[in-house]
């Protein structure tokens, strides 16, 4: 069995993005060498996501509009969280919702894709540098 | 290290559905021969689920009306994704509710679950031919 | 490759709550032996989650309540699944919400996480007996 680790590293410009992270996870799987395995895409941190949708902006927004309705950032004082000085409560929420990771079959050195899935990166609190953990088992 | 890949096909009648799919996965996880593993069962479009629940009707029904009241099909208009001709920007936020995928322990030959659990496709917008991969690592 | 596989018991003496398990899992992964692979921590019951996020009693409130407002558990009748005798159907939809597994990358021997990750039980019908599924895979 062979394996392999890449960290991907982001600071978005706002709080909240959705970034396409498939070629970076693609190049990653190239670089280990695995044919047949799965590859692991997760957050490494608790205000953020990883999920695999579709890549196109007006979905995007729906996103955010579903997120931001059903755990609203604001007013802060709405999270007990937020009592502890940080104002992401909602973020962590909005993580929760779209789960941490995701889990990928490698077949023939690629990834075992449907036609229209993409991997994001979803950042619920940016503005400062966070990472992906990319880990690849197989041989 | 073996691996062993499928795909199952689906084409249900109605715009939603959720179909038990645990006998599918247990003859590929029989098929593989692999005795102690993993095996990822992913949703192969984006706007369709793999999960593990119940099998009971009234549940499903239960899902259903919650998914629908979050995530309701109309007014069309809702979903700024449906600008581009479609008409399932429910479906893609539905799916994202529910997940794209499970990872279940392969133990002694078999699915190590415990006493309730079933896998099922949930399907949001049906009526063509879609597909779920199955993809068994181990040994 | 090799594998390892434990389960954790619970017996929450409340309905609902979340443990933290991370001591547990990391136990686990030490005893297999693996230092390269990864570790599936999965509920056994259709009415818990496993899932990774922060261990703050505020967030762990937010948490509560965001799922007691989107899924609440009174009355009994909102729900079809609880027309056959159970009183659980808010926890089947509760965990829906939260999740039912993670998976976490091994790197030298240990959990691969970032700053803040911790893995936690949640528990939504608690006050019996319930277990979690841990299985290492690697080498």
């Amino acid at each position: 069995m062979q394996s392999h680790r890449k960290e991907l590293w982001f600071e978005t410009p706002t709080r909240r993005a959705f970034v396409n992270i498939t070629p970076e996870v693609e190049e990653t799987v190239r670089e280990s060498g695995v044919t047949e395995g799965l590859v692991l895409v997760n957050a490494m941190h608790i205000t953020a996501s990883v999920f695999i949708n579709d890549d196109e902006p007006g979905l995007h927004h729906d996103f955010e509009v579903f997120l931001e309705d059903l755990a609203p950032h604001e007013p802060l004082s709405r999270y007990h969280h937020n009592r502890t000085g940080e104002d992401n409560g909602d973020a962590h929420v909005k993580r929760q919702l779209f789960g941490r990771e995701v889990v990928v079959a490698i077949t023939g050195g690629r990834l075992d894709f449907g036609p229209w899935e993409q991997i994001f990166y979803g950042e619920f609190d940016g503005r400062r540098r966070k990472r992906v953990l990319v880990k690849v088992i197989g041989e």
